[in-house]
């Protein structure tokens, strides 16, 4: 059994312990929430202010050029695509990731083989990407297609299949597909794929180009630290640049935007994907948190980071199992299927526990179960931030809460907005 | 002709005046495009730090309820109702003014009586509003008819029309169509209307419960001074909410995001048009922005700021074609259907003389001219902080560079990438 002096002595002994110090970390707690919002870098309020008081304040409209706001969906979209096996040039950053599976469908759907007409995606998928999914087959007169939790996307892609839309780790139980393997049965079929990196891009090793994907977005605001509401990213496969159409044709992603022409032209590729005005405030502090991961680069980057991360997940796994006990793991145990997140279930109290805990000053959170899936104690592992010890104090704390039964103390159970 | 003691006297007299002090501006520059990049509030640095520091970084994930999070894009949207005539809870922050356009001509097209199949809008409308309406109309087998300059909408809305969209203020000439009497029109011939706000919104008294609209859209950049980029915002009148499809149906749009359900159920109202996670960090500086014009309010509100602004653009108007011959004057002369700014046109050289005034501090922009349109030199006012003194000097200074003929100077004709 690992103890506490094991765990300080791992983080003694981590490689990758001096990137911690890249964040601003609050006193008292245990942060296993950064795969909803990432913790603040300390670069990131400095390089706001910088942006507010001096780009727009000092130098106002002259910054869309002098201060290269113009060109900052590319610049960033270039570091982003660094961490998910894309080339420069291939992905931009713009919208929201549920803006932006709206274009992608649209997209796949009309490179689509003619007379294809169903979309697979997966019960479990994140809601958001469901609801926009419902909402783009119904307007293009297609059915969705839902995978149950255990089936195998390569049993549903039959000859009516245009699109197999996934998300990468899935964020209930943060279990991983296996990204090529899935691409290429799809493509075996004639089915295109969407690849939500919600939950694995800055977390996970993402090789998008070595899959072959074809389409693939994502958040700025969880393991790309780029904070609360942080713009999306979208990236097409270089193989279907210049060919896709983009229902949102902002001018942003005008091939001229400046020439206010009445007609719309797409600009080449990816630029196409900008749609509206950049938001340079946000984009500018989304900047600061891809650095925090390419700042792991000269530490062996997201392999490094990722090592780190299964050890963290599988040291929680394993406490919560030698010393809490009532409680499921949701997560794979296997390293090949698991993301970034280790996930708890247990007949009752799942939410009050959680609050408990946060009252302890560990933070993870609740998935409330829905269609008969279970409840979830979510806890997610930043491995720039997240010590062994720090995983130790965590499943301890649960300890001490389930001993107690302080959960069941009522307070923990008035429920908040967001859970 | 007024002179400039005339000038500082009317400054020393004007009531508003002290609102200046409501934003940070730079020494020595007159800042007269407040129409494309609204200057910075002096709270907003404060709190855009505080949203960052305080809120992200301590607070981290608990801010989505401690901090009203959650609530943001319905607060700040109140507040932008009360600057356009609407009500409580019927508009929201969200996306981007092309994001929106598309989401309220979807919803129009799909509210329209059967059989209407033509939108209608006008050439010289801001590109994006064309750009959407292309892509919207062609998704949907309609045809899109453009206004030529001239033009009146009620020509062209016959039994086929149905959605007519319109911008407000001109962005090229600041000519402002009659809101309630073009909706009467549209409405008496059975056809929605869409109004985009983006160049008066914050400018000019808006009603759009008065006039009876049907949705409107519009930036939080310009005369809201949100910061670059900032979130837009979308309006949706009280007979059409709970009766309109949202194609853009992301998480936060649903009536219960934290149910995690598998199908998506549109939240009541305008609530369904907030769609993705909303940028907390870009709509809390937006917040500062709106302020300053809710802190107009004890001093007479939009109804004294229209004023002050018809007075600015009538003195510069004035000036220009006293002082400085050879420029047609682009923007109405009269007040009913001018907004807040003034476009000058001239056979040639406009894009350098801007060029040529901005070296000298006085920051207006150029537009380029399409379709047998002129070049646009554009000078915005906004009566929180331009001053009759500012609209004298900038005059001024377009004289001595006509005069001195400098703007010939081939360091004016650098095309930027943003002009």
């Amino acid at each position: 059994m690992t103890t506490r002096n094991d765990a300080e002595k791992r983080d003694a002994d981590d490689p990758l312990a001096p990137l911690r110090d890249l964040f601003d970390l609050p006193e008292g707690t245990i942060y296993l929430d950064g795969n909803s919002l990432g913790a603040l870098p300390r670069a990131t309020a400095a390089r706001v202010q910088e942006v507010v008081t001096g780009e727009w304040g000092d130098a106002l409209i002259e910054s869309w050029n002098s201060a290269g706001w113009i060109a900052l969906p590319h610049r960033v979209g270039d570091k982003i695509a660094r961490l998910v096996g894309a080339g420069a040039g291939e992905l931009v950053v713009a919208d929201s990731t549920s803006v932006n599976v709206y274009k992608v469908l649209k997209a796949a759907l009309g490179l689509a083989e003619p007379g294809r007409d169903v979309i697979v995606s997966e019960r479990t998928n994140f809601p958001t990407d469901l609801y926009i999914a419902q909402s783009v087959a119904r307007e293009h007169g297609c059915e969705l297609v839902l995978l149950e939790p255990g089936e195998q996307p390569a049993d549903r892609l039959d000859e009516r299949v245009a699109v197999l839309m996934l998300t990468h780790v899935n964020y209930r139980t943060g279990a991983m597909w296996d990204m090529a393997g899935i691409t290429a049965q799809a493509h075996e079929r004639g089915v295109l794929t969407v690849w939500d990196l919600c939950h694995s891009a800055g977390a996970v090793p993402v090789d998008l180009t070595g899959a072959g994907a074809d389409f693939a977005i994502g958040c700025g605001y969880k393991f790309l630290n780029g904070g609360p509401g942080a713009p999306a990213y979208v990236w097409a496969s270089p193989r279907h640049a210049d060919r896709f159409a983009q229902p949102l044709s902002g001018w942003m992603g005008h091939a001229a935007p400046f020439a206010f022409t009445t007609d719309y032209e797409p600009a080449p590729g990816i630029a196409r994907y900008v749609s509206g005005t950049p938001g340079v405030i946000a984009t500018a502090a989304l900047e600061c948190g891809v650095d925090t991961l390419l700042a792991a680069e000269p530490y062996g980057g997201l392999a490094a980071l990722r090592r780190k991360s299964l050890e963290l997940t599988r040291l929680f796994a394993d406490l919560v199992e030698e010393r809490v006990p009532g409680f499921a793991i949701e997560s794979p145990r296997d390293d090949e299927r698991r993301g970034s997140q280790v996930c708890l279930s247990r007949p009752e109290g799942g939410y009050a526990i959680v609050q408990a805990l946060i009252a302890r000053g560990v933070v993870g959170d609740f998935r409330v179960g829905s269609d008969g899936l279970p409840d979830i104690l979510r806890f997610g592992v930043t491995p720039l931030y997240t010590r062994f010890v720090d995983v130790w104090d965590a499943v301890e704390q649960l300890r001490q809460v389930m001993e107690s039964a302080e959960w069941r103390d009522e307070r923990f159970d008035q429920r908040l907005a967001v859970t």
